[in-house]
């Protein structure tokens, strides 16, 4: 299931490329807005703590799921689909087979 | 200059750990309230990641600097009055030798 780039043609490169950089820009807005509303809460310096903590956690997992890398594009976006960060439509224009792989990775 | 916890009077831990606490609830506030002001300024997740920096050097600095351990008080002491986290008139009643030490180191 995984490729290599030149398994990519040069459209669905863009097509990709701008799918990536929207669900970024979506998912890293929502965790602006999450530690807006997170810091409202906080009371004491164990909260402060708990939300470090939290950062910890999101920053590594972006920083993983947003290494741009053709040969795990297949899973990235099928993962980025399943949370709800991108659409299979906004992936229109690359090709049946793809589409196919994700949507079908997306929905375990 | 490092002492041992024998070499404190009841009294004297009595108002060395009372001071300790007053120092840290006024830092670990402090530290909140920069957070919350610190956090009206992110508009791109670059300055999350940066406060996330900022919040790993303070937890690391604040964890170490607050561990209670008599062998270290004329230094954690003398640090805490140099950073204005503590007055020396409120570390009252303890050993006026002690006093002056954390004074001297304070003013280094």
């Amino acid at each position: 299931m995984q490729g290599t780039e030149t398994d990519w043609s040069e459209v669905e490169k863009q097509i990709a490329q701008k799918a990536f950089h929207t669900a970024y820009k979506r998912e890293t807005t929502a965790l602006i807005n999450e530690i807006c509303e997170k810091i409202n809460l906080v009371t004491e310096i164990e909260d402060v703590w708990q939300l470090h903590d939290y950062l910890s956690a999101k920053r590594h997992e972006i920083d993983g799921k947003y290494d741009f890398d053709y040969s795990a594009f297949i899973f990235v976006f099928a993962r980025l689909i399943k949370d709800k960060w991108l659409s299979l439509d906004e992936l229109s224009g690359i090709a049946a087979d793809k589409l196919s792989k994700m949507s079908a990775l997306s929905r375990m």
